[in-house]
């Protein structure tokens, strides 16, 4: 007897990889979209524990932003519920545009549920089903704000109680994987609309491959691996600098000992501190204070987000407002 | 009577910036391949020279690629002693292939005849007309590379005798200048031969920006900014402890106290200064060795070039051919 098809086999090895510490008894839930990446991924979870002593059910989530969709989300409940998952929730959830986008919206709302379902079973995991090109994509996104190592670290494998495994597949090979296991999967036409970033980016890759070659969206993820240690490790140097600075105002011969790496990110922490935005503060703020520490000419205050402002005065820097 | 046209303006202004701490006396030498932006930065040059007390040359390149090569670098010559650029040096090179590509071969020929003339006139600065859209593009190849923040981080504005004062300029505003100064340049017909990577690379960036709006050129330059910095410091971190660690035999727990951005790095300035030759060590290499560290099964030694390998034995590891 033959084994599996290589793509299903490196699937299911991934998600064996990313449960291997699971504790007995343990309930993880897919969040299925019925997509070919998650029903990939709940093909691979539902064979995976047969073998093992954790149980798995599925949430599909309803965005009520097409006619259909109910239609839609229910087809795919039953599909994951004939590989073997249970429970399965089917949820409806309200995609309110408040300013930030219908994608971002629809992303919250998303999260949302999918936590107060995992509340509401008791499951310790919830796996999503990113791959190696969503990866490529989010960061040739991040690379196209121009904000840096974080921004262009993609999507971590694990966070809080969310997990990737499939972030070294490719969507095609989720493909090939669910052809040979012979199990259906839907294809969103929103997956082909340019109004969304995601299908843009989408297409940006594609065009990368076609001017430099393949390959490119294999390299931007281990770009985004790379970047995230980076990231990591520079973030926890910029707090433990934050701690040493204590609150300010600061001297300016204590930030300027500071390596300029650290110390953007120093700026950063100090100004969401002092009541910035998040959101809001840039490149261009931290730029501002910057200038404070090493091109003083006497200068006046940087302005900044949250009617802050930065102020050079006698050898030491305050935030106002 | 009116100023000069803004793009003008602001390519003397970036040439005035990266040249004010010039010492009375001094000579700046141009490269200038005839091109738009060389000319538009030998044309900057020559107006800033007349209000201070330095002077400049120019250096042009012939690279015997193109049979009227002699032809068109004679021309540039002319047209940069008409500026007013004084001596004005015409150098014919062989570029000679040895493996690494054309393009290799001749930026290498390039940048050892810049130097020969430099030393021949005694210029203690070298001004590259290197743009913002240069810039983005060589983001991008380092980009689809995936190896690390280095190699995203671009071209530096300074390094040795070398000075790139338009890295803050596009493309764009170069010819914008020349048209408004009334100075010609020459299109080299080799800059639309897609069998050249940074003709692919300039198509690529055009492409990202058709897909993701505009701007997409200034975010790669931002990024590479940003991510220079990140990547000065954690190379500083790196040298740092490959000091402390001193030779080998390591301690396993030695290297696992360092984080993992920095031992990655100290990975590779172990192999290298062991005999691995440095183009060839990469993220492939440096993963085996940090499995030996971080995912220790009793596993055998990591193989790696230059005949080296990488053996843990009694919580020790050694590199050895």
């Amino acid at each position: 007897m033959s084994g599996p098809h290589p793509s299903t086999a490196q699937i299911r090895y991934a998600v064996r990889s990313a449960l291997a510490d699971l504790s007995p008894g343990a309930v993880v839930l897919v969040a299925c979209s019925g997509g070919g990446d998650s029903m990939a991924l709940a093909e691979a979870v539902a064979h995976e524990q047969r073998h093992d002593d954790w149980s798995s059910g599925a949430v599909v989530v309803d965005h009520g932003l097409q006619p259909d969709s109910a239609e839609v989300a229910g087809m795919v409940g039953e599909r994951v519920r004939a590989l073997g998952l249970d429970p399965v929730a089917v949820e409806r959830v309200v995609v309110a545009d408040r300013g930030s986008g219908l994608e971002a919206a629809a992303r919250d709302a998303r999260y949302a549920a999918l936590d107060a379902v995992a509340d509401r079973v008791g499951a310790t995991v919830v796996l999503l089903g990113h791959t190696l090109d969503d990866q490529a994509e989010q960061v040739l996104l991040g690379l196209v704000r121009g904000s840096g190592a974080r921004s262009l670290s993609g999507m971590p494998s694990t966070r809080g109680r969310f997990r990737r495994p499939l972030l070294g597949v490719t969507r095609h090979q989720c493909r090939e994987s669910l052809e040979a296991e012979g199990v259906a999967w839907w294809d969103d036409p929103m997956n082909d609309d340019p109004a969304f970033t995601r299908v843009r980016a989408r297409r940006a890759v594609a065009d990368l491959e076609a001017d430099l070659g393949p390959g490119v969206a294999a390299a931007l993820a281990r770009s985004a691996d790379l970047l995230r240690e980076d990231a990591d490790h520079l973030d926890s140097l910029a707090d433990s600098a934050v701690q040493a600075l204590g609150a300010g105002p600061w001297e300016v011969d204590d930030l300027a000992a500071l390596p300029r790496a650290v110390r953007t990110r120093v700026w950063r922490r100090l100004l969401v501190a002092a009541g910035a935005p998040a959101g809001q503060v840039g490149t261009r703020h931290t730029d501002a204070c910057e200038r404070l520490v090493t091109s003083w000419r006497g200068q006046g205050p940087a302005h900044l987000p949250g009617d802050l402002r930065a102020t050079r005065s006698g050898g030491r820097i305050a935030l106002s407002r």
